[in-house]
């Protein structure tokens, strides 16, 4: 809680699953005294008492941010945190107009990102699952290794992916499916299309599985048919990149560090002004999360952090790779999660 | 825009591949003086100019949202509108600081629901496509018909119904598909788990599929084996409350009368102690859209809304029965784009 704070709101899910255990799509939670109550609607009478253990749990039959906020009110606290990141002006309005008129302007404060910075380090619990969930993705890019060839469509590539996915016991994706091929794969974000894997070029495929709530997240690139000398070499300079950024991991380290030692890498082969993003992002209940691995970002890494490291190199209208791990941060350095093949690849 | 606004910030991104067709997942749109400027990273450089036709693209290294307050500031506008429901309290106080000091406290305001209230009416572009996905979806639930039996596991089921989706075109599923069988039917939604298909019971399927963009959406719940009594004038219930809410469909009337035509079959079946949430909601570029169709709602339904319609009935620890249709409101009244089989299904 922030200063002078007695409760704090929770309203963005993926926080209030990982404080209460609740997986619902609808929900609030309030901590105060020590003790959590979360208010949800009748959809979710029996889950929420079987899931959100050692918390109380309200139903509400109508307006659930509301009643939350005017329970609250009500129990004597004085000043109730908030989340600005995860809370709309619109829902703030909301929240204020819940509350005795005498309280309205000073009850609710910005708490800052408790949750986020706490989610930020993954307790050996959640490792655990990451690291399967990480396998699964592993497994199937083995898969996909023995079922791409060309003339199948992106989309068949996807599907048959998010098949295996679903049978190896995933739960979901953790976000749209990328599989983009030949001059496609120059798009960092290309969904699957209709369009039909080529006799020649690069076949990029990033995905991710979720598993017990927690998301995996990588990427391959590989060939098909035979590449020019310049796929090769570019193919080779985001695999330098993106091993001098696994390299670079270390509790203590500067995330602004690990991205510049992918980018110095690909500005010695004059290649980072095709490197339009930033090196990575933390992974756990949310894609992506707290810390962000960009340019000049001051964030030291801790250990217990599991971040992606994924540079990429994208020449419009002719190709693009990308290469990308989940990685842990240990005591001795990083530790890739996604031990599939990184080496050139040519079906 | 809202009164006294000169321009208007657009961030929540299916209003903004609404207003400008791009379909990224990051950018900024803000219309001034009848143009609009789209505002992304590098990352869409190509994507925004071959999808945002007619809109000046601007790609912005670092800072979308900053960068496009800051230009629009500049740009002689003296009040910019925003989406409250859809700007963060933590984005809007990083908008107000990218403009100058003196403008800080006038410059935006919130705008009112300017594309909800444009999306909520589908012009004949768009029901094509949702007719399509709809389409799609009721294709991938006849095939489902074949393919369950007892034994399977709920997993199984989502995995081929969603590998059928691609192959029938889907980009995406619309939500994660809910696979309920058994006594998990009492739970409204429960995600496809380990559980296996029983010999005896209902099972709930309630899936959509994502085309151009569109998403479709439909509940369908079917019985394995031999049902008891009370199964079946439950199923029944609940299908007359769904007809009802269908049959009260027309330009003109009040949603909240939609919901009430579904929750007075069911309070004559004594049953609407179990239907624990609203009737439906409007579906489109989103899965959840206005209107709300839900008790004593006040809006009028409009020639061109996709509604979906989905009473149900949950009984703790015992099962739960859903049906649920996607329907246009036409001058004539509801026509269900939804058509798959509604009566009794026993496998």
């Amino acid at each position: 809680m922030g200063e002078g704070q007695d409760a704090l709101l929770i309203t963005h899910l993926p926080d209030l699953r990982y404080l209460s255990g609740f997986t619902g799509s609808s929900g609030v939670l309030v901590l105060h005294r020590g003790k959590g109550t979360l208010y949800t609607d009748g959809r979710y009478t029996e889950q929420a008492k079987a899931e959100a253990i050692g918390t109380n749990v309200v139903i509400i039959s109508k307006g659930v941010l509301s009643a939350a906020c005017e329970a609250t009110a009500a129990a004597s606290v004085t000043r109730c945190g908030f989340d600005a990141a995860n809370t709309t002006v619109a829902a703030l309005d909301a929240m204020r107009k819940a509350v005795p008129g005498k309280l309205r302007r000073s009850f609710f404060a910005p708490s800052g990102p408790v949750s986020a910075a706490l989610r930020e380090v993954k307790d050996d619990g959640e490792i655990e699952i990451m690291r399967r969930a990480a396998l699964v993705g592993c497994g199937l890019f083995d898969r996909m290794l023995e079922y791409i060839r060309s003339g199948l469509t992106e989309t068949q590539v996807a599907a048959e992916l998010e098949h295996a996915a679903r049978l190896a016991g995933a739960e979901a994706m953790s976000f749209e499916t990328i599989v983009a091929s030949g001059e496609r794969s120059s798009l960092p974000h290309g969904r699957a299309s209709a369009a039909k894997l080529p006799k020649r070029g690069f076949l990029t495929l990033d995905f991710g599985v979720v598993v017990e709530g927690y998301c995996s997240d990588m990427t391959r690139t590989v060939h098909l048919g035979k590449a020019t000398p310049e796929e090769f070499d570019v193919y080779h300079a985001v695999l330098e990149a993106q091993q001098a950024a696994v390299a670079a991991i270390a509790p203590g380290v500067k995330v602004g560090d690990v991205d510049e030692a992918a980018r110095s890498v690909l500005r010695n082969a004059k290649l980072d002004q095709y490197f339009t993003h930033s090196t990575g992002h933390g992974v756990g209940l949310e894609i992506h999360e707290s810390p962000r691995i960009a340019a000049e970002q001051k964030q030291e890494l801790k250990r217990g952090m599991v971040i992606t490291v994924e540079p990429g190199v994208y020449i419009p209208g002719k190709f693009g790779v990308r290469i990308e791990d989940m990685v842990l941060v240990t005591a001795a350095g990083g530790e890739v999660l996604t031990p599939s093949v990184k080496a050139w690849t040519q079906l």
